[in-house]
C-alpha cells in the first residue's frame, strides 16, 4: 500500500492509501480511508477518512461510504449505496449552535467478506454484515445479517439463508 | 449574502446567494439558489434556482434540492436524499412534443427549522415537513410529518410523535 | 446522429452516438451509449456502453443508466434512478478471484415509449417497463409493469390501470 494524494480536475484523492492495482474512475471524492490491492472505485464515488476497503471489492458509481465503515475482501458495493455512522444525525445543537466534532459520537459498521450489496441500498450504522450475505436491492438494512443470509425490503428482511 | 457565480473544473456555482461562512465541497452544481449562514454543501450535490437553504444547514454529498424547496434553519440532510417538484412528471406531452415549463406545474415543500433528514430518503412534493421532525434513513416521504415527529418507511409512517 | 468523444473537465464522454439538439450537462459519465435526438442528460449521470436512450426524453440528475437497459421515446426518468443488469452481481468468483466479463450474464431491461420513471426509483433487471406506465418516486421495481399502468412502493405494486 502507498499513500496517494492527488488533485485533478477529475479527480480529489488526498492522502489515500491505495494497494496494487487498485482502479478509481472519475469524479471522486476520496479522503484519509485506504482501498486494498485489486479493488475498483467507479465514478461519482465518495469514501471518507477512516473508512477502509479491502482487496478485490468492487464500488460502483454513486456510492457513498462514511468514516467508521470497513469493508472485508471480494465485496461488491452496488451504484448508489449509501452507509451511515450515526444513529441522530443533527445539524446543530438544541441552542441553533453548529454542531462539531465533540457533538458527534460515530458508530461503526462492518462489512464480511464475499458480500453482495445490492444497488440502491441503504445500510442503517452499528451494524455486522456477514460473510457471503447478500443484500437486495433498493434495500434499507435496520439489523445485522447473519453469513449466508439473503435480505431485502424496507426495512430488510431475511428472505433465506445458507450456512456459510 | 452575496451573490457568486464561479465555473472553476470542479465547481458549477451560478447566480447563488452565499451567506457568511459558506462552505461548498467539490463537484457541486448550484444555480440561481440562496444559502445563508453557515451552511455546508457536500459533493455531488445540485441545487436548483429558487431553492432556499436557512442558516447552520448540512447539506450532505449526493443529494439533490430542486426548484420549489425551502429549507429552514439548522437542518440536516443526508447523503443521497432526493426532493420532488413535480407531481405528474412527463418528458413529453401526449402529442409527444417535449414539454416546456409551461406545461409544468411546480409544487412547492417546506422544511423546517431543526428537522433531521436520514439518508437517502426521497420527499414528495406539496408537502410540510414540521420544525424539529426526524425521517428515518432510506424513507419516502408521502404525506406531512408533523413538527418532532419521527417517521420511517416506504411510504413513510409516523413512528414516535413529541411536543416541539 | 454522429459519435462523439469529448474528455474535458467537467464531461467524460467517450464514443457516444448523439442525435441532433441532445444536451448534456456537467459532471456526466457517458460511454458508448446512444443518445437520440431532443434528448436531455442531467448533471452526476453515468450511461453505460451499449445503453440506448430514444428521441426527447429527460435523464435527469443522479441517474445511473447501465449497459442491457433500452430506453424508448419520450421518457421521463427522475432523478437519482437506479438500472441493474445482473441478477448476483459478486464482485469476486468463489475461489475469491476478481470476476471477468466471462463470469457475467447480462440480464437486459426494456423502458417502453413515454413512461415516466420517479426520482429515487430502483428498477431490476430482466424487465419491461409497458407504453405509459408511471413508477412512483421511491419504488423498487421487481416485475414487469403492463403498459399505462401506475406502481409504487417497495417492491412496487400496481396502484391503477388504464388502456393505452
Amino acid at each position: 500500500m502507498k499513500l496517494l494524494t492527488k488533485d485533478s480536475p477529475k479527480q480529489s484523492i488526498n492522502n489515500v492509501m491505495v494497494g496494487e492495482g487498485v482502479k478509481i474512475y472519475d469524479f471522486v471524492n476520496l479522503y484519509g480511508c485506504s482501498i486494498d490491492d485489486g479493488s475498483k472505485i467507479g465514478t461519482f464515488v465518495e469514501i471518507q477518512r477512516g473508512a477502509s476497503i479491502g482487496k478485490n471489492c468492487k464500488i460502483s458509481s454513486h456510492t457513498f461510504i462514511c468514516e467508521g465503515v470497513k469493508i472485508l475482501d471480494g465485496v461488491f458495493v452496488g451504484h448508489n449505496v449509501s452507509f451511515i455512522n450515526d444513529k441522530y444525525p443533527k445539524a446543530v445543537n438544541s441552542d441553533g449552535s453548529m454542531q462539531t466534532d465533540a457533538d458527534w459520537e460515530m458508530v461503526e459498521t462492518l462489512i464480511g467478506n464475499q458480500v453482495s450489496i445490492g444497488t440502491s441500498a441503504t445500510i442503517l450504522c452499528g451494524l455486522t454484515i456477514g460473510d457471503g450475505a447478500t443484500i437486495g436491492a433498493g434495500s434499507v438494512v435496520t439489523k445485522d445479517v447473519p453469513p449466508g443470509a439473503v435480505v431485502a425490503g424496507n426495512p430488510a428482511k431475511i428472505l433465506s439463508s445458507k450456512a456459510y
